[in-house]
């Protein structure tokens, strides 16, 4: 038995107008990854070849993002909407060599991965239909079924009693044969009440061709749509709530899972604790024993065996942390190598450049590493001790084993193992503290009877 | 027909002894504002023309509180407390010369919105009470109905096995003609185990006069009172997730809802995105596009249109944040407009002062704002350049375009397009750094030996 | 009637696999406190005067941890572990010479607090048996009971349908004589389908010499075992709601419980407010009328009457903070004492010394604290001004009164009532900056053509 060949056609078109944003719907995300490329990422993991996606005009946004990911060839624009089966219909052409089953799927249903749509294209049938057990079946179509053949598609409006009591709905995902698919397209009428043209309405027309359309079921989780913003953060729950369970499972220890967040592409080994409200934006990687404090956070980081983070960490794009290291509060760090433990504990800002293995960098030391035009680096060597409140202005290279002094703004290179320092001479004004004050209580009496 | 005027009484004469608080319960707050001006606001905006505030004499900031608001002639004292028909009726001569209905409502009851309160007195009847539907009618005196007639209150303890079962409950609001109501209260007895006069005995009363009460609804979470701590945490969250629910009925982008606190006057436009954990205290507005990432607070703060406020920002009263500004992590804030397009992305204080539009504001920037006694302001004019760590020593003015020298202490105005600074020489002493080490590795060592 | 003696013998061996950490599974902590010490704690303060631990020979840390609590001659090895009945027994010979009753605990049920086991011991039986009406029983053994009479404990497996609808489970907790227990450990066999010996078997065999066993019955949530990351978070919250009510009950103010995370010791008193995303890590004490605001983080830190501590404010341990204080955002205190009325209200760090009553500590002040080797102290005296930015290398003392000028790095004492101060000239170079930009903007023009 021959493989069956894969394609996808996901609806894109929608405007989302329930989202009252002025970003596109699709283009909403959930766990950092927007809709619509999560819909693109599951057809090509279920073996997609081809994936199309049916876009309206309203935004060059989704547009731009969907050609980016399958090319301006598989982009299919469906203006005016005019339903789902229209919207499918508008793929004819794109779809017109392709020989093998496609499937249809929706860019606001963020959850639908390539686990949830393997079953659909692995049923063995004239067509696959992936429902649901709905807790609350509500406006969905209700599936009437046989076993798993699937008999009919029926509205809600236009269910009978007995038809309302049917927990089993429809996704609206859908998978056949390419030619089949087209040729009950093209049989499709609108003679509905809002004039549109319904892609369940092929499920009738295969019937009535003698065919056998049947069911395989998904979480009702999986294959919830994103109308609103209150419906995304009810996804974004239901994906959190999923990729915490999955850390813990695999040894991932958060006293509190609930206040953590994370992106669709974050990795955390085994053996890592991350305390209570820390974020992890996209492009995280933590290893083993590393333990990611309370309200830190994380984005394009990547921190190593053992280190300590926080609490009140930021780690920006391009920091790369070394085991053991110590990153502490207030402490950012952008784009920075940091070698195996070294320290950084206490309100400092370190971007651009790097640091070398056992340097301990002093509360308060700034990288100033931009000059309005510019970013220049600031490369610290091994074992080093940057004095607390030390602006180091980049372009500059600090030695090994070399120190500053605590204040010093250092402009030009200090040598392996030295010292450097820019400092004035300490002045003391004899009982001056006492006199301003005497004459600031004054002044400030004399504003009060005013 | 004409209008008929409206006037409320509000309890708030209890102890809340069950808060173990210094502070008296009226005065603790729920999103932000006390449950005591959350009833006179509620007073006001459904229209009531004089609002009698019923206090005991235990506590001198609930009195200065209400007469704050509804004036000392409308203040009216309960002490000792006798029953609630006995606080009501201490209102009787403040409300002498006052044609209307009056309704009775709640100080800790923080919820009971004018839209709560509406339908009380729009209902046409002799007497309006307002019930609800409880999950578990517990303590809560029973409802004894015929259509929206109410026949009896029957208190929990006087209940049939039969009447046990009714879900409809008493809120205690009740509303009626002014003369009707103090007419019936001074037929309350308080022939009763505790030795009170309870306001709902005027429903029998009124009964007894063929008088017929009615009641209208309102959910559970309306009338809930806040009498422990843990009650009035479980009323700040039914506040705080209807807030969410309506920003994001409105378009504002909220990944974990759950996680953002609101307050009462807070204004969030349609098309803003909040990150998870933020604070919003008081006096908060912010305009479309803008992002509030992660671990922001904000206070008393204006944000612009696109402007990007944190991680880890916080704004205080008087910041007014300007159109695509960012203000970065462990950036603070206070009484300080920010111009347009201006930056000061780390571990700032901008305390007292301006920013002109364009101008970035480095790493580590301190306005020194204040000598003990008095504060003083920093301006900085547009496009400015200020140097990583510099200290900005108030009054100082820093001309449009200027740049300062990281690190420096800037004590006197610096002109239009100049550079300033204040720096040292940068000393080396070669060697000295490894000399040090050994001394002090030495100096370890042998304490450690002791 | 003399009073019975108390032992315990906790079984503290089992390898924890499915935690999937490094980290042996009872060294897990539960509000900052490990589960092993949960169950030595609850041994010793129900009245335990021999705590027995069972340990496995996998695990060093637990071995260690357990015989500094209890010491080495309560440590029995079970190796290899040939199930609880056989864990017990190796308990024996430690055990041979108490006379009185022993009760079985686990060191993975860290709910199990002296309160829970205390019925178990105070219960007039041959044997006493802590059960649990479970929501779902799942796969507990089910307690086949006469009133509150034990007959049998009878596991899933081997249930009747009847039985297996029995919500009464065995929570594995078991007290009887000591001589009882090992005679009746003596005649447990391993005759199952895994070969163990089973603790549950004495039941059955108590029962065969014509004693009674009898239950006595535990909240669900308090015999809760944590087997997994997942159900240790899940223990973690149960413990941490109970807290939090706890603290409510008790006068503590808090909008938003469920974001205030405590530790096992945290002392909080009536009358404290607890803004949202606090965390209290080991060893913290608040004052009355302190009020905690959001994003801090306290660890073995003492707050005074009154003391406003946050937001974003990190006490580390020894942060002894005096009444009326002010620790405002990005502030760092570790291991100084600071005296009424002091403020430290901007991103700061303190570490190591003393800061007098009533003074004042500007923005951006570092305690340089540490040269690489050693620590050294700051000690500031009372009503004392620091500068913003100033540097204050320790050891140093800043006298009463006296002040630091802004960005000065201090490296030597300041007499009281003097004001200190380390600046070189501000110099100006009129037109710098526009020259400078004129030039940057044309490198960068150039840049970009290529």
């Amino acid at each position: 038995m021959s493989v069956t060949r894969r394609a996808a056609v996901i609806l894109a078109a929608g405007q989302g107008t329930r989202m009252k944003s002025p970003l596109p719907k699709v283009l909403h995300k959930i766990g950092g990854r927007t809709m619509l490329d999560r819909a693109i990422d599951a057809a090509y993991e279920v073996g997609c070849e081809k994936v199309i996606v049916v876009v309206g005009n309203h935004s060059p946004a989704v547009r731009e993002t969907a050609t980016r990911r399958v090319g301006a060839d598989n982009i299919v624009t469906q203006d005016p909407p005019m339903g789902t089966a229209h919207a499918v219909n508008v793929a004819r052409e794109a779809l017109a060599g392709f020989d093998g089953k496609v499937i249809v799927t929706y860019a606001d249903s963020p959850l639908m991965a390539a686990r949830v749509l393997e079953p659909v294209f692995a049923l063995e049938a004239d067509m696959a239909v992936l429902g649901f057990e709905a807790v609350d079946p509500a406006a969905y179509g209700r599936l009437v079924l046989d076993g798993d053949k699937l008999n009919a598609i029926v509205e809600m409006r236009e269910c009978t009693p007995e038809q309302l009591k049917i927990r089993a709905c429809n996704s609206g995902v859908i998978a056949c044969d390419r030619e089949l698919l087209f040729s009950l397209l093209a049989e499709v009428k609108n003679e509905n009440s809002k004039g549109e043209y319904y892609l369940t309405d092929i499920v009738g027309l295969a019937r009535a061709r003698g065919l056998q359309p049947r069911v395989t079921f998904a979480e009702e989780n999986e294959v919830l749509g994103a109308n609103s913003q209150a419906e995304l953060a009810v996804i974004e729950k239901v994906w959190q709530d999923g990729v915490r369970k999955a850390f813990m499972d695999n040894g991932v220890h958060m006293p509190a899972p609930e206040t953590v967040f994370f992106s669709y592409d974050t990795e955390i080994a085994a053996g890592v604790t991350i305390e209570p409200n820390v974020v992890f934006a996209e492009g995280v990687t933590v290893e083993t024993g590393a333990v990611i404090r309370a309200f830190s956070h994380l984005e394009g980081a990547k921190v190593g065996e053992g280190a300590l983070i926080g609490p009140y960490a930021r780690l920006r794009p391009g920091a790369d942390i070394g085991r053991h290291v110590h990153i502490g509060n207030f402490v950012e760090v952008k784009n920075v190598t940091i070698g195996d433990g070294a320290k950084a504990n206490h309100l400092s800002y370190l971007g651009d450049g790097s640091v070398g293995a056992g340097s301990n960098i002093g509360a308060g030391t700034i990288f100033c590493n931009y000059d309005g035009y510019f970013k220049y680096k600031t490369n610290i060597g091994e074992r080093a001790f940057i004095g607390s409140n030390t602006s180091l202005v980049a372009p500059v290279t600090i030695g090994d084993g070399a120190m500053t002094g605590s204040g010093s703004v250092i402009t030009a290179d200090v040598a392996p193992g030295a010292l450097a320092f820019e400092r004035a001479q300490q002045i003391e004004k004899a009982g001056w503290s006492t006199a301003f004050r005497e004459r600031k209580a004054a002044e400030k009496a004399a504003k009060g009877k005013k």
